[in-house]
């Protein structure tokens, strides 16, 4: 039987460690080829490149336990998913994996998150994606704690399928010193970040910012991603697309707008 | 009374013909501060400078009909939104409005749209908050037809508030020789890009490519946006930004995630 074959993306670059181990673990999976920035796309969202041009080089990162292709690619995420998809892959995929992100991607955060926009770039298309991050920071962040849920997970995607016009948003808490709890499928909780703009004067006496914030969690509901992921558990949210808020529509007729 | 404060933006920059016509439309109903990129942003998503240092100026672009004040910002058009309600604006605007962008935000160009994050940029911050779009990508495009429609439904969001967790996707039909029709409340319609890679040689013989392609319409809904453009009606999608899929979280239940 034909192994799966996975498109395998991040927004932290191709040499990113999370990167590296999804690429691990999906070799256990099926065969994998890879599509990944050249360079580092955080807080890119959905960013596509329209008034640029666009370069994919063929690549050899490992040779051990390596992809049977690695692309390293001048986009953002989404561009080397659609790259993939239509460029550099010789047959549609079985599933699209994104991460592991270097960081969370939980509640408000799947709106900036590049990592997500590349698992819902290939939703848009058609093909079966999850994006997986890591709530932690730093480059030596330990990924093998992950390894049995992110492929149980996998492996149950392509087992059923995904359901139509959803990717799904994993999340998986940083715990040091307990064990991980399990896995829970979640809403995405309510929240936003409080904005502080660093302010600097540079060498020739003008002013710049540095965005920074915190996050403020505004949602103190049980069946969301940032409950499950302070209680260590995996968070597992369903993702849609289509951004219509329709419980509202009746509301916004009531407006009247053609009346004179 | 004092009169509603609106922060104006867009993602074509702040130079854009469609951006000074929105600041002229919403003069006439409050006092209109502008927080816009310095250069064009489309295709942003809803990028965040977070690996970059960011710059506002107080600029004059025009005196007649001007804003209060504008802001011309290194940025993407989320971080326009952040830099003006953080940093910029004195008071919490009553309306954030973006546009009029040049070009189509309907169907799954949401996703993909800067005009659009900077709505929901807003949004999410708890401002009230529209995006506008002219189904018409040329720099003399006619903005005027729109005018009193833009108006009225700007003033009924005043008056009577936008559904929480929610902003509102306005596109403009570009009609000729025939009249606007109305407005209607949508649906976004399911579609995608069939992208196509126009794949070049450089001077220095290295591939590159051009990102194009064609938009796909897979929903024939008379109740969605691209149905009510096709019609020369406005389309006004009530647009949400807790991206979960609700009805798919008991299917995904039943993969038992945590059996061994």
């Amino acid at each position: 039987m034909q192994k799966p074959l996975i498109l395998v993306t991040n927004d932290d670059g191709i040499t990113a460690p999370g990167l590296r181990s999804l690429i691990k673990f999906m070799k256990e999976i099926g065969d994998v080829i890879v599509v990944a920035p050249d360079s580092p796309q955080s807080g890119m969202g959905h960013a596509i490149t329209i008034n640029n041009t666009l370069h994919a080089n063929l690549i050899v990162v490992d040779d051990v336990d390596g992809a049977e292709q690695e692309y390293s690619c001048s986009g953002t995420p989404a561009d080397c998913v659609k790259m993939g998809l239509q460029e550099l892959l010789d047959r549609k995929p079985d599933l699209c994996v994104s991460g592991i992100n270097h960081g969370s991607n939980s509640s408000i955060n799947v709106i900036y998150s590049g990592t997500m926009s590349a698992a819902i770039e290939a939703g848009i298309e058609g093909i079966p994606a999850i994006g997986f991050s890591l709530c932690n920071f730093s480059l030596d962040a330990n990924f093998e704690e992950a390894k049995p849920y992110i492929q149980k997970i996998v492996k149950q995607a392509l087992a059923n399928g995904i359901p139509k016009g959803v990717v799904l948003n994993v999340n998986i808490p940083d715990v040091e010193n307990e064990p991980l709890k399990g896995i829970k499928i979640c809403r995405q909780a309510r929240a936003n970040w409080k904005e502080k703009f660093d302010k600097r004067t540079n060498p020739m006496g003008k002013d710049y910012y540095w965005l920074t914030g915190e996050f403020e969690l505004l949602d103190k509901g049980e069946d969301t991603d940032e409950f499950a992921l302070a209680n260590n558990y995996i968070s597992v949210v369903p993702t849609q697309f289509d951004l219509t808020a329709h419980h509202t529509i009746q509301q916004l007729n009531n407006w009247n707008l053609n009346e004179h």
